[in-house]
This record gives structure tokens, sequence and C-alpha cells, in this order.
């Protein structure tokens, strides 16, 4: 047993760490903790910096001290911040203490930044290149660099002596130019970057406009601090197109398939009651119909329709208008304009379902009336449901709320108290003075 | 007035052609038109290649031949295949026809390859070594490349004679190993590459996992035929991420918040009338019951609360699931697991939530049944929604449809159909039994 153990672990221990992070993820807690420790310390320190937030906590909980100090001295820097930024901050200072003062100096520094800002997702790891430095000077000095794998590095900066980043020398550059050039006059001084404290879904946004595959970084006084990089980009923004998908739906916090359901429930079941009100203010709308509906109980019928056209078509705009906004892809002056188009879009398509939903509605009741009044209805609430599905995510913008958030609940709401106002309000009109 | 539009004209020419872009694609294709063709030849090709699919065909079809020749004429050959098969198929020839035949053959042989795979997304400027040259033989023969670009190369691909991939070799290694060594002998042999027939949905997720910057492409005779960088693999990602949440919804190709409305309504209107076939279903449920109603209209108002609550909790669950089918964070195996995990948890919030609503029900119409019978068909319905959830992107999936295909239509019809089924049968149930 003990032979087949090792066997297990030493192929584990050949595994890309992504992919051995996948293996333990899969296991409880309890059972992939002896694996993940007879790890070599640097497998495990990269396992754990690949593994989901949620499980990642879990496993940072457990680990002893001494095991994650003897593991963080292995990973960068920036990897080691990304991990102790995963616990409690009154952890942070027992578990800096445990390393050796020079190692944890930059990872102190690096905790400053905030996880989702550009200082939270740079890489510490970069080459600068002094302005003043011949071509061949520099050469020499990489040289000796010998700890910076090639995967880390596209570009060579180039700072000044005050270290502010003033130029860009790729790799071929340096090695092409004449050996006793200065690095000021083989660079290019035109250098788009960002700032540290910059965000990154403004940055991912920035990636994707231009194509970037990395930006230097610099702190306030201009001095290059780091580099990001667009393979981390690429995670930046598969977690913000999932968190806007999530939270839109009502959901809170990053969710799996597999999340246990103990987990789920407290990120479910509070957005399922703040559903609850709303759904209840629809019923209160039917409420104060009831008597139309003991009159003439087709309508109820007709209830979902009318609603759930209502919602879809909604859901098809503020869909739209959330991912517009979440790439920048939509300016402060365009909300009239997108407004404008969803008005003529939801007349139209509510004509042509308009139309169909009332002769459906006269051919299966066999009442003219009932199919005036679903038709109208059903125009009138698509035309409500498409610029709801505009302004509820300007309006989220507006108060400073992420513009994804709870959007899809806000709609359903606009849409069921909308549609039965219309179709149940047209009914007792058409009650009322057509005496059916 | 002239000499305004020179300025104006000699300002566009100044900037990335993604910004260019943006401000062309706002403005009607007639305006846009003679501002593009006053740039340069080359601007106004890499302007073409940053702009929207739907705005670029337009483009597209109003361009005068000579002038998209000369146009493609200017910019790579993977950047030209691009524009080239945004046109009809039965166009391709006449503009490679008007291309020099030196020009025309690399981009026809990137025609072949299918818009979303490999070969379809990378990009043809790459540079290899041959692993018998010595490093000194190599850094001469790249010396005299100065068409490449140093953003366009990462890496340094290795081939034998029969241009097989055998390695990779970073910039670095090439500037610091001995003049004398061999490629092979300085070369990484372990190397990750995609084949050139790869979906790139497929790529994109490998990038995701193992964060490269770059993988080579190979052909069926393991040759080296292109690059894909991670740069691109961002704005596949980003599609792919839009592509799902416009489909769940049912919008079919991608809409933007400003495509004109025109445009807009073939691509809703469709699946409006998809969704008002399955309200037709829930409404067909409701008139089952229509006595049922007619005896207590009471039931008419929670009928929103059931189809909705349900609604809402399915969504929580259906979007999970397909963002992590989407990301391929969800084995084969694991539907099982994701089923008991939503019935777990869907238990557990019904019982939540079909309290309260039993509650409710009890004292806002005094009537202890009706809080019974919504309650219990709160509870039905929230199990019923969250193991739709699950089954529908997996059925989807099961009949090699996109598991993001109008997921949320089917999941709503089955929530409302579900909901009232539930609610008003045991309505129905009630009324027989205790004579209300």
């Amino acid at each position: 047993m003990r032979q087949l153990e090792d066997f297990y672990i030493a192929q584990l221990q050949d595994k890309h760490p992504a992919d051995i992070a996948d293996i333990l993820q899969r296991l409880p807690v309890d059972e992939a903790y002896p694996i993940l420790s007879q790890l070599s310390h640097s497998k495990a320190a990269f396992t754990l910096a690949e593994m989901e937030k949620d499980r990642l906590v879990e496993f940072l909980e457990i680990l002893e001290p001494t095991f994650l100090a003897s593991v963080l001295q292995e990973i960068p820097p920036n990897e080691a911040a990304d991990l102790i930024g995963e616990l409690p901050t009154s952890k942070w200072r027992p578990v800096l203490k445990s390393l050796a003062p020079e190692k944890a100096a930059p990872i102190r520094d690096l905790l400053k930044y905030p996880e989702d800002s550009a200082g939270g997702i740079m890489t510490d790891r970069f080459i600068s290149l002094n302005e003043n430095e011949t071509v061949l000077q520099s050469q020499k000095r990489l040289r000796g660099r010998v700890e910076l794998k090639s995967e880390d590095v596209s570009y060579l900066y180039v700072t000044n002596n005050a270290l502010n980043l003033v130029g860009v020398v790729s790799f071929r550059d340096l090695l092409f130019s004449p050996p006793q050039k200065s690095i000021r006059e083989i660079m290019n001084p035109n250098i788009k970057f960002v700032r540290v404290f910059d965000d990154q879904e403004e940055i991912a946004r920035h990636f994707q406009h231009y194509h970037y595959l990395g930006l230097p970084v610099l702190d306030r006084k201009n001095q290059l601090v780091g580099v990001v990089k667009a393979s981390e980009v690429l995670r930046v923004a598969q977690e913000e197109a999932t968190e806007d998908m999530q939270l839109m739906v009502g959901l809170s916090g990053e969710e799996r398939a597999l999340t246990p359901w103990t987990k789920s429930i407290r990120r479910r079941l509070p957005w399922l009651f703040i559903n609850l009100i709303t759904a209840f203010m629809a019923a209160a709308v039917i409420g104060i119909f009831e008597n139309t509906i003991a009159q003439w109980t087709a309508l109820a019928v007709f209830l979902p329709i009318i609603a759930g056209q209502g919602g879809n078509a909604g859901m098809q705009t503020l869909t739209i208008v959330i991912r517009d906004m979440a790439l920048g892809e939509i300016n402060p002056g365009d909300g009239r304009k997108a407004l404008l188009k969803e008005l003529l879009l939801s007349i139209a398509n509510g004509i042509a379902i308009g139309i169909v939903v009332g002769i459906i509605g006269y051919l299966w009741k066999d009442s003219f009336h009932l199919g005036i009044v679903a038709g109208a209805a059903m125009l009138l609430n698509m035309v409500a449901a498409s610029l709801s599905g505009v302004l509820i995510p300007l309006g989220l913008k507006f108060f400073k709320v992420d513009p994804a958030m709870a959007s899809s609940i806000f709609l359903t709401t606009v849409t069921d108290v909308a549609g039965f106002f219309f179709f149940l309000g047209l009914g007792t009109l058409a009650l009322k003075f057509f005496v059916l």
C-alpha cells in the first residue's frame, strides 16, 4: 500500500500544477492535504496558486504555519502575496514573520495593493535596463540573471537613474544592435503603461482593445514596479465575465457546479428572498384585479404569456447592454441612442407578437375582446421590458452598483408588474365598457 | 472646409487602428467610407481588421475591388485571410486574383482552415530555427529578418529538416548560449502545441488552464504552420463568453447595444416566437384548471410567485452549469454529482422559501389551505427548477447542440408548466377534499 501511494505521489509530482490542483480540488480537504504535503515545496506552492479561491482558503486554513512558510519560500513574491492575500488580514503578520526578512519585504509591498488592481495582478519578475548602459553592458548584466525563466519576459523595460520608466527594448533589438550603442539610442520611447492602482477590469478592456502581450506598471513616483501579462489578463477577463453572468441572475461570489451545496445555499438563498419580495409585488397587482379575474377567468390563462414574453424580450436587451457596459463598448452618451433603438425594436417586435397573441386569444376563447386586450397588453409590456433592459443597468451604474447586480430580478419584477397591470387593467376596462 | 477635413484625416492617421475603427463604426457606412479611403493603405487595412464583424461586412461589400486589393497587399497574410474570410466564398476568387500571386498563395492556404479553428486564429508570422544550425548561424540569419516586429514573437521554434517541430528556444537562450553550440543542444524539446483544426474554444481553455503566452500550431504532417498568441485567445474567450450569455437568453449572432434595430429584429424575433409557443404550453396548463380558478380566484394571485421563484432558482443553477461546461471545468462523470448537489440545495431552499410563501398565503388570504398548497407547490417547483438547470444544458450537449442555446427559454417553460401544474393541481385536490 505504502509503495502504491509513493508511486501515486511520484506521478502527481510530474504533472503541471494546474492539473494537480484540479485533482486535489475534487478530494475532501482532509484527503487532499496529506498528498499536497508530500509534494516538493515548490510544486505544492504552485499547486496552491492554481486552486479555485474557495478551495484555496480551505487549504490555507488547515495548513501548518511552518509548512506554509517553507512553501512560500519557494515561489516568487507576487505568487506568495496572492496566496497570503486570501487569508484574513489578522493572519498575515504571523505568516510574514515566519519568512526570511528579505523574502517577506517584497511580499509586504505587494500586499498593499488591492487584489483587483494592477498591483494585485502584476508580476514583479521583469527585467529593466538602465538607459545609460551600453548594449554590451546590458547583455553582460542579463547573462547573470539566471533566475528569470524565459517565459516570464516578453519585453525589456528601460529606466533612467531615478528608476522612472523611459522606454522599451525587445530581445531582438538587444541581440542585434551594435554593442557600443547606448540603450537610450535603441529603445522605443513611446511606451504604454498602467498605474499600480488601476482597476483590473479597466486593464482587461485595454488589453482586449489593443492586443498587448504585456504592460508595465508604474507607481505614484512613475517608477516601474511590475508587469501585467496577457495570460493573467485572460484569467481576469474570464473571472469578470463569469461574475457578470452570475450577478445578473442573483448569485453573489463565484460558484461552480460542484461547490458543496451547504456553501451554495448562503449565496443563493438571500437572492431568492429578494426575488420573493418582488414576486409578491407582482402578485399584489393581480390581487387588485381579483374581481376582474373572478368575472373573466380566461384572463388568468393569458397572464403567464404576457409576463413571460415581456421577461424574455427584456432579458435579450439586458444581456446585450450589460455585456457592452462590461467591455466598455458603450459610451456615456450612448444611453439615449440605445434607448431609442430598443423603443423602435420593441414596438416592431411587440406588434408582431401582439398580433399573434391577439389572434390566438380570439380563436382559443372565441372572444374578440380578449384578443384585443391580450394583443395590446403584449405590445405595451414588450416596450416596457426593452426600455427597462436599458434603464436598469444604467440606473444601477448611476448608483455606483455593478450594472449586472441582480438585474434580471429587477427586470422580471418590471415585466411581471407592468404586464399584469396592462393586461388586467385593460381587461377591467373592457369588462366595464363592453359588459361582457 | 477642405483644409479642416485634411486636418481631421491627418489626426486619425496617427491613432491606433482599434481607435480609428471605433470612430468609423459609429458613422453610417457612406460617411465612413470616404474617410477610410483617405487613410494610408496599411492603416486602412489594420483598421478594417479591428472592426466588429457586422460592420466589417458592410464595408467589404461596398469597397472597390482595386482599393481592397491594395489594402490587402499591405498587411500580413493571416490578417488578410481574416478579412477575405468575411466575404461570401463566391467573392474570394476575384479578390485573390487581383493580388500578386506570391501574396495570394499564403492567404489561399489560410482560407482553408475554419474561422474558429487554430488555423483560423493563428498568425503565420513566427520565427523558426533549424535544429542543426549553430547558435551563431541562427543569430546571423535572424539579423536579416527585419520584417518581423518584436511584438510578434515571444518564442523561437525549432524544426528539423523535414520541418517538423522539435523544440523551442527563448531569445534569452539564443542571446547567451556559446556561439558554436547547435540549436539542438540549447533547445527545450519538451514542447506543447495545438493542431491546425483544433477548436478555438478548446484552445482558449488550454491557455486559461496553463497560462501560455503563445502555442505553436502543427498541420497533419506535424509541420509548424503558425502560432496562436495569448492576445488573440483573449479575443476568442471574450467572444465565446458573450456568445454563451446571448445564446442563453435567445439571441443568435453577436449583437451590440447600438446594432441597428432593423438588424436586431431578425435575431430576436424568431426566439420570441419560440418563447411564445412555450408560453402557450404554460397557459394551456392554466386552461386545464380554469374551473378551479373560477371557484378559488386567490390561486391566480399566487401563480406568478410559484412560477417566478422557480424560474429564478433555475436560472441560478443554469448559469453556473453553462459557465462550467464552457470552461471545461465539469467532466462528463460530474453530471450525477451536480444533480445530487442541486437536489439537496433545492430541497433546502425550497423548504425555506416554501414556508415563507405558505405563511404569507395563510395570512394574506386568511386561508390555511392556500398556505399549504402554495408552500408545497413552491418546494416542488424549486426542485424541478434546479434539476432542469442541470439537465437542460446536459441534454442540449447530448444532442450536439451548444448547451447555452436558448436554455433559459427551455428552463422557464419547465418552471412555468411544472409550477402551474403543481400549484393548480394541489389546489384542485384541496377544493375536492376539503370543500372550501
